[in-house]
């Protein structure tokens, strides 16, 4: 097989553990002998220090070009805490979203055996937990309006949300739920939100000509509590963009397993992968960032994207393997650990 | 003392909570010589029922000439799930909060030692948890301009926030934290949203006046996962109203007694009192519901409202009795519990 990847490293960890993910991509075309190509594109901070622009054209071409793209994360300090900055890395990986027309944002939760005692929860709450949250991607307030009063001393957001909009997602979440559980939880805040208001109304009518799925009506605030207390309750969490940025990484450390965690963006064409867990500066160059992530997203960038199953079948295993040897970083395991670059070299090691 | 107090029971469980904590005050009177006069409105789905307005005018009178208000739970289910509804109870909940002036939501979370294994986190996470939520309570998403499209299929919800709005629950934050552990956690989004770059701006300027008080900046994403990770870094929590909203309702379930917490919402004039647990409607009318966070409300109200330091102390030991003695609902112990009269009686006979 031949295939073009783009490989977005961004910022953070992002280059330390997007290169672990090549190294296994590539150990993998070794083994199966695909021919992968991959090319490296600029995105957020370090795209905005070479060219000031958090999402180059150049970028942007190349991923309209590949066959899949394989991003690392976004995001550094010197932009947060300054509110006067005019560009900032994340405007990159929003713009990114709405320039792909990536959508839907995907999240398997899953608690991994070997780090079920890493949960803060309790054990007999997170063992067993498998949900997947869609999470809509470019609309709602991140993309909306906004702006501030002249004298700058009031400022505004907008949310909105087409029909169209909340119906393809909703597809999605309801095709992912026929062949899991059969139940999606619509999150929303229906009771406040006019934009919330529409979501149920496309939603239920969807639910209504697919009798086969059960569709639940929470609340976000509901929703957040119900995630600690009865995280087995979930099947599909279909929801609107922020109330899924804040689900997805409440949801993320209930498994005890945030380094673990991949993710895929989809939609209209190439799809995206990418983990979770954001650029974590602190620990950027000190190969000592987690890589499973980001391994395991080039799992399922090799499964979703280019239907190779087996393949990604034996790179889960690697990284299970990895766990169950105790060859880890120090995320997971502070008394004994390795860096990231062996634990890549250990996961290699097992294909 | 002489006082009036205006009592608000709303929907669901609302009545029945409202009761006990009527009953503990008029224990209190007794015992302590005062006079409190009670007098009821109708607020929620109730006052829709009676009147078509989920906040008539009276109860608002009734308010405004009271010293302290008493508020049990708002809203139905065949409200929820009717996206079409023309009036709605929380629309009461929201035009109180604006009439009334009650723009800062505060709820203190702490664990009870009695409860810290009801707890869905590992004990050694939640032990010592002390923390309290300064939430802004009339601005954002919820009360900015919201609809639809003429062909209704597309809606928006506007979030706003100004400069003053931002500073007095900024300066409230600020002074709590001063008699506190003197660290005030800013929870936004400002890495996407204008309003949150105003609240950092805001903040900020307010924090480097006030350099004993350390000043740390969270996004929201994160804030939902530190709650869960490690609750106890946290001292003094500000965010805007929906953030708020969310993590709120998160962090009354880490300490497994949201049954237990109370809540205050202060403002220009009257001060409102109420359990946070909401009107739970599938416990209405059966008399199981926890009785505790209404009447530890009712001791916030003395000691806030009236300055009766003792008597407020005097209900707190005697929840902390009943707990200690077992004295509790179906919520706290599922194999050996109380109707919500029983414990109410319990709490009263500890007074
Ligand atoms: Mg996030
Ligand atoms: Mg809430």
């Amino acid at each position: 097989m031949n295939k073009r990847i783009a490989v977005l490293p961004g910022d953070g960890i992002g280059p330390e553990v997007t290169a672990v993910a090549v190294q296994v991509l590539k150990k993998i075309g070794e083994v199966f002998d695909h021919q992968f190509t991959f090319e490296e594109g600029l995105v957020g901070a370090i795209a905005i220090d070479e060219t000031g622009n958090p999402f180059p054209d150049e970028t942007l071409q190349l991923c309209q070009s590949a066959d899949a793209i394989l991003f690392g994360a976004i995001g550094h300090p010197k932009y947060d805490n300054d509110p006067t900055a005019p560009v900032r890395p994340e405007q990159g990986l929003l713009a990114m979203r709405k320039a792909l027309g990536l959508y839907a944002n995907i999240r398997p939760v899953n608690t991994f055996k070997a780090l079920a005692d890493a949960s803060p929860l309790k054990r007999e709450i997170v063992e067993g937990v498998d949900f997947v949250v869609f999470r809509e991607l470019t609309g709602g307030s991140y993309f909306g309006k906004k702006g501030r009063s002249d004298d700058r001393l009031s400022a505004y957001d907008t949310c909105t949300y087409t029909h169209d909009e909340i119906y393809r997602i909703t597809k999605l979440a309801f095709e992912a739920a026929a062949k899991r559980r059969k139940k999606v939880t619509l999150v929303d805040k229906a009771n406040v939100m006019e934009t919330s208001r529409l979501w149920r109304e496309v939603v239920q009518k969807y639910a209504a000509e697919h009798p086969e799925i059960e569709l639940e009506l929470m609340f976000v605030d509901n929703a957040a509590m119900a995630l600690i207390q009865n995280p087995r309750r979930f099947d599909v969490i279909l929801t609107e963009n922020m109330f899924g940025d804040i689900l997805t990484d409440e949801a993320s450390v209930i498994t005890g397993s945030l380094g673990m965690l991949p993710s895929a963006s989809v939609g209209n064409q190439v799809a995206l992968y990418e983990p979770i867990h954001g650029s974590y500066p602190q620990a950027a160059g000190q190969n000592i960032a987690n890589p499973m992530a980001a391994v395991l997203s080039a799992a399922t960038l090799l499964e979703t994207s280019f239907n190779l199953m087996a393949e990604g079948k034996i790179i889960r295993h690697a990284v299970e393997e990895a766990l169950n040897f105790g060859y880890v970083t120090k995320d997971i395991n502070p008394d004994k650990f390795m860096s990231t670059t062996e634990v890549g070299q250990k996961i290699c090691d097992f294909i």
